[in-house]
């Protein structure tokens, strides 16, 4: 399915240009207009999904492989350091775009793009309540 | 194979004790110690690769399926409101156990858990320059 009111599945399937990376049938990678560091890439099933838990299984298990792949040739082309894969699903997690998308963020030494967080702290108490609950799902 | 040195191939396979939230032939997804939000989850495989680009097309194609099925039931368990999957590559990336793993992060209203970058900028021209080097790989 393709919603023609999604900026994402119009360039997915490029009827809005973009700067794509690679393209399949299921696929289009392309790059990031607000990049955290150079080559930001984001990639796009064709298809709509609006997140991770409307992706089909088929699809989920080929985006994976596909993201391997581009983000290999990403990070060798640009002599990057590092990559951060991140998938950002609903507005409290930075979702801006509601089409399942993948950030391919090459990353290099000292680049300060600050993606982590900083770690906190539990308990052991507290995580066996968790283990409890998603035990209970 | 299995690396009897990393710490994440004994937690996967069950030598080191953990919060197991799943597990399955494949992976096991545990409560990170040091979570950024409450639920914080990690999603590893058992058999040892030292990250994404060392990972095997079908361990890749599985992984991205269990982590879809494991967030939504953590993200539902916990009331979150959203979730990151977040899987770093590299030193220069965050990566500081050098065994493939996914962060699962259920994200919460007002969570200030800090995970999103500032998006930068970027031209037609080194977007151009870009595409060219990674169609060169």
């Amino acid at each position: 399915m393709k919603d023609s009111n999604c900026i994402f599945c119009r360039i997915a399937n490029g009827e809005i240009p973009s700067t794509t990376l690679y393209e399949d049938e299921d696929f289009r990678v392309i790059l990031d207009l607000g990049p955290a560091t150079r080559g930001h890439a984001l990639l796009l099933p064709k298809e709509h999904y609006k997140d991770l838990f409307d992706l089909e299984d088929e699809v989920a298990a080929k985006a994976l492989v596909r993201a391997k792949r581009i983000a290999g040739r990403l990070q060798a082309a640009l002599g990057a350091d590092g990559m951060n894969l991140v998938q950002n699903n609903g507005e409290a997690a930075g979702q801006t775009v509601f089409h399942f998308h993948m950030h391919l963020i090459p990353r290099y030494q000292n680049d300060h793009a600050g993606i982590l967080w900083e770690p906190g702290s539990t308990t052991p108490e507290d995580m066996e309540e968790v283990r409890r609950l998603v035990e209970g799902q």
